[in-house]
């Protein structure tokens, strides 16, 4: 059987000029990514594996193995454990193991995979409801809380694992074992009188079951992700109904609101970005997901809204969203302190999901420069050189005792960046009927389909390191379509030619879209200009006035301590200082950057003194952000001091 | 019976140069406080009361209303309900009602405040104890947390109020009361044997049997005082053991180490301030009364490694410490942000009575600077103008969002701020057998005693609107003794005369000490030179850096929203820029300032931009930090943008 059969149904069901990503095995990622996914394939996938197992998750979802009961105690004042999320964290690891698997096939991390799908299998109610915590840890509680305890989110991660594993090894299992568990949901909830009319305290099933839709080409799934995202905070509200069924007063909820889950109105009646920062994202794709998948316009209001609302006044420089720790989440507008930033890994990744499912329903690079600015900068941040440690919140200040974690009581930020850095190849590209938009620059051969033709496209580029990108354009049959490539928003120019004839065209919402006969061989290059940069953040945004952040391309850089001398915060960058790309110690393929600068020392020890600093010139030395806390432990910052 | 007889007893104990503060009833104060001090009296002690009531604290002490039970649970995961703190909340209620008697009778306030002492009266056990929370909501778990609830902390309050409500009534009842209660105390709890050989887990205690027995002469307080300093970390750890005594692990303490309660080493090895901040400062007021006390040259080290622990590196410019909210205490090193400066009025209170006991040896304005700074910044701004609201938290930077409660769930700090301000004359002076040393400037009439002669002091000055100050020495005959006056730290020049004759002396540890045979009728005047003056912070603030802030006398100024144009941070104050003094809208009294400055303004709305801001020529209007949000909310910031 066709590996790629599936899909080639799925297609069949997407109306003409919607775009889809290709399934992560269709893009061979080498260039920037390739080593990290290397790394992934080689070191992550298994150590997620080994620590989901210290933690205790098989001994729960293994219906063979004594029954652990609880071990986490539910938090204080709120109905979670971190227990209830189990499934999801086994779920993105056997995902990641699944892209892992696809860079090179490894028996002895597929046998462990196998035997936990085993265990699902053995797992699995008769009648198809498949959720470990409540199968054996609390059961007789199936459903009767979806606001709090990430029953529907579990399902969702859990078919996102089932589709990623199917893709990459062919084995069905687990897609079989989600299918019916979906059927069940689907079964179970809806817009019938005799259905429940629920949908998930935390979003995730909803893009989830798109995934599944187009994979299996099962058109149920795409409306139960409708149903899901429709239902979202109509009256009457079903939290408030369900908390009334256990006994409970909607008016305890422990996040006061419903904005902390962005159920507190219809998402067509959403304008701005509220509550847990990955709730959010998660939404927000499944939204863009359905809009695309029905070309359901009755959602643009809402979408664009909500991505000004967050792209205008509340995304870290460094593509992070999220201020703060106690509800991970947004707070007020303008409000993006550096060193209390949490930021979490997870947001940014599923900033990067709801970015590249704002692409959908056309290449525009408001989406993608976002996509890219989250991917390179906050999200990579999330996972170590060597692939073994991992930030959860990601602030842009450090005093020097910010460190990646090796493992954190709730683990959902290490297997998310790590397959999304091991499906990087998949957000690259956009295929519709007529349509193929590169959207991420990164050197790769991607095995697509346009209207029926094989077409594989191969990027050679250094890119982020410099800005020229080759595309070898190699359709079966010639045939004609358009190619579109991006500009990104921070190229202060560009030039591209085809088979080296210069091309002047127009960007259309930030793409070159080319449409021609392609032949096999055709040649495309694009030059971007691609220079160190001075960002200023807008006059609200309090933590950041009197400073500038660098950007080189996508890269956002900062200085640590480890380059230059502590405390960071004694060095003042004039505007228009001279910025020039060096080598960086200890990071062989990074891009550092020599700024022009100066330093300032106070005339004593004192705390408060009278007399202004002196000032020498100095030369800050910066790094992409991405890299910080690789070498030595210290001081870090995005943030440097400027004067006019 | 002459009021002062207790404290003349007292007095015998104190051996030769070592200074104690007159009772509040001996200062008469007028000038700045005093219209403070009259809305205390006017409006703030009956409110506190008011709303200790609604809180149901008369339910749970009078032992004749049906007993209310546990109505506020233990927080999660400790061991505390701020139900056992309420004798304190009272205690310090019913002082600041003391105080405010004692500034005029009022004979409704002072039958309510009879009434609760009648309770109290009715509560207490037959062998002395006295805790509304032990006796009534939780009987039979006397003495088994001294760690955590607080038991000796309310018994500290409790005497606390006694002395005041003694001194300002001169009924004895609370006081005999609570001589009662501190002799079962001093029976139960000492080094022999049979005694506990435990000490409060929140310091309060100690400085408060100091103060009885300055004012009963009962050597035994003091000595008690002494046991519970000495007692305070040494080893077998009493905590572990009254754990263990629990059935509880020691390991499994809320807080994971005794620095939290400044238990985990012996006082006199304590080097670094270290946990919960009034605690702390609790403590080493309690240890600096023991030193003066008994000449206790071993504390000193420890006493002056924190001072220079907490001064040099850990304090607020506007007298606050304790930047986190997590312990309510301090971090590391020079970790002083602003937005989200804890800086918890208790701990700038507690800053006050540690830096006033500091006195207690010899006058050193290291001790009277921060004591000052500490007053009329952070610990002032805990109370607004009117005297119904209240800071809990004082961040010197708001984006608009901070303001002061009506009432806190945990209300320690309304009655604590309340208590000193009403009391500050008792902060004024200090008192030795051949010395008098005057500490801060106020209008005031000090109604003293100097080997055994009476000795009016009068003050006449308008500190800290400027920096003259007049004062009449009136002894009762003529006698020789040396009079100290303190010249502030802030102050760039300094005149002083003696009636109208300039006199130069060199100032000894920042007090000019004029020793000579003092005439009814001399006056002394000092001008101290007061000027707005811009402050630096040192290097290793992170944020601080590239920003001053401004000081004229003892007050540290803020812009507020309502003066200037928002956002705050869009202003910037080069070096050396010109400072006049203004009056300000809406607050009569103040002395404004009106700093030069420039203004940017942003190309565009977006959060992020490569074009540097354009600046315009502005003012800025600052007021002093005590008196924001006391007018239009708004944004807030000491901490101005700087550039050379």
């Amino acid at each position: 059987m066709n590996k790629n059969s599936a899909i080639s149904v799925a297609n069949a069901l997407q109306p003409k000029s919607k775009f889809r990503p290709p399934a992560v095995n269709q893009v061979q990622v080498e260039g920037f990514f390739g080593p990290r996914i290397d790394v992934i394939a080689s070191q992550t996938a298994r150590i997620l594996f080994d620590r989901c197992v210290e933690a205790g998750m098989l001994d729960q979802i293994d219906p063979d193995r004594p029954n652990p009961g609880l071990k986490i105690p539910y938090g204080p004042g709120n109905t979670v454990t971190t227990q209830m999320f189990w499934d999801s964290d086994l779920a993105k690891s056997i995902e990641t193991a699944a892209y892992a698997l696809n860079r090179h096939r490894d028996s002895a991390l597929e046998a462990r995979i196998d035997a936990v799908i085993d265990s699902y299998g053995r797992l699995q109610a008769d009648d198809g409801y498949l959720n470990s915590f409540f199968l054996r840890i609390e059961p007789g509680k199936r459903w009767v809380n979806l606001r709090d305890q990430h029953e529907m989110y579990n399902a969702g991660h859990l078919i996102e694992a089932a589709v990623a594993y199917y893709q990459a090894t062919g084995k069905r299992k687990l897609l079989d074992i989600m299918c019916r568990y979906a059927d069940l949901i689907d079964s179970v909830f809806g817009p019938q009188a005799d259905q429940k009319h629920g949908y998930p305290g935390h979003p995730e099933l909803e893009l989830a079951l798109v995934r599944l839709g187009r994979t299996t080409g099962e058109r149920r799934y795409l409306d139960l992700a409708r149903y899901l995202v429709d239902a979202r905070g109509e009256a009457p509200h079903y939290y408030d109904q369900e908390a009334i069924a256990r006994g409970e007063s909607p008016n305890d909820y422990y996040f006061d609101s419903y904005e902390y889950c962005q159920a507190h109105k219809p998402v067509r009646d959403q304008r701005e970005v509220v509550g847990h920062a990955v709730r959010a994202a998660y939404l927000y794709s499944g939204m863009a997901d359905v809009a695309t998948e029905f070309s359901d316009d009755s959602l643009e209001p809402a979408l664009e809204a909500l991505w000004s609302h967050l792209t205008d006044r509340n995304l870290y420089v460094t593509g992070g969203f999220g201020p703060s720790k106690e509800n991970e989440g947004l707070t007020f507008d303008y409000d993006l302190p550096n060193d209390t930033a949490y930021a979490e890994t997870c947001a940014a990744v599923a900033l990067v999901f709801w970015a590249s499912r704002m692409l959908g329903r056309q290449p525009d690079a408001r989406f993608a420069d976002v996509m890219e600015r989250a991917l390179y900068n906050n999200a990579l941040a999330g996972l170590s050189l060597d692939g073994t440690r991992f930030f959860y919140d990601n602030p842009l200040e450090s005093h020097g005792r910010h460190h990646r974690w090796i493992w954190h009581n709730c683990p959902c930020c290490p297997p998310n960046i790590s397959r999304l850095v091991a499906s990087v190849g998949t957000y690259m590209y956009g295929v519709a009927d007529d349509e193929v938009a590169i959207h991420l620059y990164c050197e790769n051969v991607a095995a697509l389909e346009i209207s029926g033709t094989s077409l594989t496209l191969t990027q050679k580029t250094r890119y982020p390191a410099d800005g020229r990108i080759s595309v070898s354009v190699d359709p079966e049959t010639a045939i004609a379509f358009t190619l579109s490539l991006r500009v990104p928003g921070w190229a202060r120019g560009h030039h591209m030619a085809i088979n080296g004839e210069s091309i002047e065209t127009a960007a259309e919402k930030g793409y070159l879209r080319i449409h021609r006969l392609w032949q096999p061989g055709d040649q495309v290059t694009l030059d971007l200009t691609m220079e160190p940069e001075m960002l200023y953040a807008n006059a609200k945004v309090a933590a950041d006035q009197g400073r500038i952040a660098i950007q080189r391309g996508p890269m956002v850089y900062c200085v640590e301590e480890t380059d230059n001398k502590a405390p960071l915060n004694a060095y003042v960058v004039k505007d228009g200082a001279a910025i020039e790309t060096v080598p960086v110690d200890g990071l062989a393929d990074a891009v550092g950057l020599l700024i022009e600068a100066e330093r300032e020392s106070q005339p004593d020890e004192s705390l408060y003194n009278t007399v202004p600093p002196g000032r020498q010139a100095a030369r800050l030395t910066a790094v992409p952000y991405y890299l910080w806390d690789n070498r030595a432990p210290g001081e870090m910052l995005v943030w440097l001091r400027r004067e006019a």
